[in-house]
């Protein structure tokens, strides 16, 4: 390890979230990791000794091919000796072109379209998420800005009219005047609508939050004003709410035809859904895999209210369901659809958003960027990434879903033994999860205890690294659902050590061992 | 250069960002570099032999030590050869707290406080930014929280002493339950409010819009609920407007106050506003230096209703002003900074928000992550760059002052030659703005047409690369201010090189030879 890195601390205070790290340390789990390689971290005991943890956490997700691949590691080498150009914004960059080549041959061969995507890169999961919401609500503000343009016209030819005394009022109801009046203020109120997004209740796509409000410049911050961001949540297992969401938040803007001398009243869909967001598999919703059906309602909906559907492939995409897509395992196809995580090849920090050129509003380009974004090593590393996945006519794939069919029947077998302590075991290839019933009314005040706070999960994930060395957590939002995300190069022996430690703590659960289930 | 940069490109349509990549072609800008080196880029022409260009661009702002420092690619190969772990979330951090205990010593010194600054990473000056503004509105929902549970409780109190027949209404005005339904009316009305920002007219930070209220989980999302993040912007000469704008969105809620038998209202402040986010030298707005009086009013407003002031020196921070921090040398204190860019070093992706101490919630770090960020590799790297600002007693400190000042003495020169052409130098060390006179007036057809358009700051940065081999752009909000950001190597021959390609430029603007300034 390098100099920095080993060197004694400069004392003081910890200031780099040092609440997490107490929270870490409550549960035993503020392990110091010196290095890493394939799915083993190594932590250093007191003498100086390396200790290999085998990782199951992978990155959540940023390691389909395993800790600081080796052949990565060349490459990234190899880069930094050929003084690749990383800043050099605001110019030709034919390694990002060819990345978006790559990608939209992959993502167009699996969902079997002939429509091209284009790509806009950035540096992370959640910046990849941004510029989505960003697109979709520029590409809404356009629609709404032209039928608000359409519907002025139609106003100012029907007034028109009616001076001339080519048209009046139909049944007599109004006056033109009046009409108008009516009109624009009913209209008025459906345009100050913040737009909506629907999303599955589990959804998670990043922690940003709107700072383009504070920028100054009108070109940059007007056309996302109205981005609240306020998002409906429609329940996994109730595909039919969809359409039911939809219909509750319907919105009409008025407009009037002027037609064989009269002028009548219509009304005009207004657009208020910026996007449907969702992840073909949840990560931190709790490895929830989004069904046939489910997909297919998305699908019918959003081309109803033509309303674009985003797929957040963030987690489970770069082959980690066994398909470069995992919603190409259900028939899902995106409008849109963001990678990250693994795109960086365990090393790099890149990201990008692909958009179906039928969605795509080329004056994007010009009011969003980022510095760090597009260079040539990420994406040149992430050209790596692509070409290892695809090598042998996508043996990486095929592995992935062997690799994950293995560990899931490993998994069945540990739950078949403590069927009331697993509840279930799901998800897709090498992205799976274990549910824990709830264990609230353990006899075991201890165990009952950590459950009713929520921390069962992260109290397996403590025990299993104290007692078997192996590293784990439960997803983020479902606390009792242990997330696995190891690399494709997962050993037969690796899972067996997973199943033996699970089998140890599923034991100590049953037999309501608390004390054993803590204990440093 | 590398196999996978030279390769064939793959053929079919450019994907990423083709809009963009017409309209730098058009302008001339369109050129490919493949190697970086210190102040210069180079692009390969027809023949595959390398040209130089001089780069003033220098990723805006990321590469105050250049491009591929010598002494950062060693280190970089040193980390990838170690296996730094990369991907190690939720473990024990002590690179990123080494990283953080170094920043707050240098911020410390800087701004003479003996009161430590946590630190928030992220992986870019926009995520830096985010983080800010969340921690900022996750503070002010506390507080609002804390004080609308203050206020039931009141309501509640006096209600009971009303029953109780130990307390009356003041001024015999009303019924208590009728007061108590004004009061709950009225603090509603406040309470929906959505938090405002303030901000100087002409800032830029960053260009991310809210994804969080897409996530599902209410933990992570209700904080942040009414973040519609709308701002209020000052003009930078009118410091007295802050006050104003201040008085102007004032709000109260309504507290009862029971005491000597009677149940009077009081107004209780409302903290409408999130924070004061501002750029100590606005990048992208122009290169406007914020003034003492500016920095005194921001500070002396803020104190008086306990608003945070965020200080981005994501551009202008990491010594590139001559000091670590821009804000320092006009006295503007903050109780968060944003660093970015060349905390990289030119390679690495990494940013930190700083909070200090009495500001700091630490709560936040439970609720805002990234997977991406804190890792070995880019935390380490940020200790390496500050290893070298900090060398020789803070020597590169000295040197951009030094440099900056040679740089601006050179460019005033031009100005005094061509005062009909440039309107003004202005700027910090090494972050230099000239300012060119409106040409929409121009006897040259094509610089008036340019001129209108916006883009006579583009097309003398096509004219400068084609002719000079020197690559510069304008800010981005304030077109016809080019903007100067050379690494701390930059030398007198540099600097006589773009003093020649600008007295080129001025000359042809001067002269009204609009044909030979867009020649190809």
């Amino acid at each position: 390890m390098n100099d920095a890195m080993n060197s004694a601390s400069l004392g003081g205070p910890e200031l780099a979230e040092p609440h997490l790290g107490s929270v870490l340390s409550a549960a035993g789990l503020d392990a110091e990791y010196v290095r890493a390689e394939g799915n083993t971290l190594y932590l250093r005991d007191e003498d100086g000794q390396e200790i290999p943890v085998l990782d199951f956490v992978g990155g959540f997700g940023s390691l389909i091919l395993g800790h600081n691949h080796p052949e990565i590691i060349r490459y990234a080498k190899e880069l930094l000796d050929g003084q690749t150009p990383v800043h050099a914004q605001f110019s030709r960059h034919p390694y990002a072109n060819r990345a978006a080549a790559v990608l939209d041959r992959i993502v167009r061969r699996e969902t079997g379209t002939d429509e091209p995507f284009y790509a806009v890169f950035a540096n992370t999961g959640a910046e990849a998420v941004e510029a989505a919401v960003k697109h979709a609500e520029f590409d809404r503000f356009r629609k709404v800005s032209a039928l608000g343009e359409e519907i002025d016209a139609h106003i100012e030819a029907a007034r028109a009219a009616v001076r001339a005394g080519e048209a009046a009022v139909a049944d007599g109801a109004a006056d033109i005047e009046d009409l108008i009046a009516e009109v624009v203020r009913h209209n008025a109120g459906q345009l100050s609508r913040p737009p909506l997004f629907l999303t599955p209740e589990g959804s998670f796509h990043g922690k940003l939050v709107g700072s383009v409000q504070l920028t100054h410049n009108p070109a940059f911050r007007v056309p996302f004003k109205a981005l609240a961001a306020q998002a409906r949540f429609i329940p996994l297992d109730q595909p039919e709410q969809i359409a039911k969401v939809v219909e509750g938040e319907r919105g009409v803007l008025l407009d009037l035809v002027t037609e064989g001398g009269s002028v009548t009243v219509v009304e005009r869909a207004f657009p208020v859904f910026c996007a449907f967001v969702l992840e073909p598999v949840q990560g931190e919703g709790g490895i929830h895999v989004v069904g046939e059906e489910f997909a297919r309602e998305v699908q019918r909906v959003c081309a109803e209210i033509d309303c674009p559907v985003v797929v957040d492939e963030i987690q489970s995409g770069m082959g980690r369901s066994g398909a470069f897509l995992a919603s190409s395992l259900v028939g899902l196809r995106g409008d849109y659809y963001t990678l990250a995580k693994s795109l960086g090849g365990g090393i790099a920090k890149t990201s990008v958003t692909l958009i179906r050129e039928s969605r795509y509003c080329k004056d994007f380009e010009l009011v969003h960027s980022s510095t760090f974004a597009k260079d040539a090593f990420s994406t040149l590393i992430a050209l790596k990434v692509l070409e290892l996945l695809e090598a042998g006519d996508g043996a990486a794939y095929r592995t992935v879903a062997e690799r994950g069919e293995r560990l899931r029947e490993a998994l069945e077998e540990v739950r078949a033994e403590f069927p009331g302590v697993v509840k279930e075991v799901r998800g897709r290839g090498l992205m799976l999860g274990v549910e824990f019933h709830d264990q609230s009314q353990s006899a075991s005040e201890v165990i009952a205890g950590v459950s009713q706070a929520g921390f069962l999960g992260y109290t397996v994930a403590g025990h299993v690294l104290r007692a078997h060395r192996i590293r784990l957590f439960p997803t983020g939002s479902a606390v009792n659902t242990l997330r696995l995300e190891p690399s494709l190069y997962l050993t037969d022996d690796e899972i067996g050590r997973l199943c033996t430690a699970l089998r140890g703590a599923c034991a100590l659960i049953r037999d309501a061992d608390g004390e054993a289930l803590v204990r440093p």
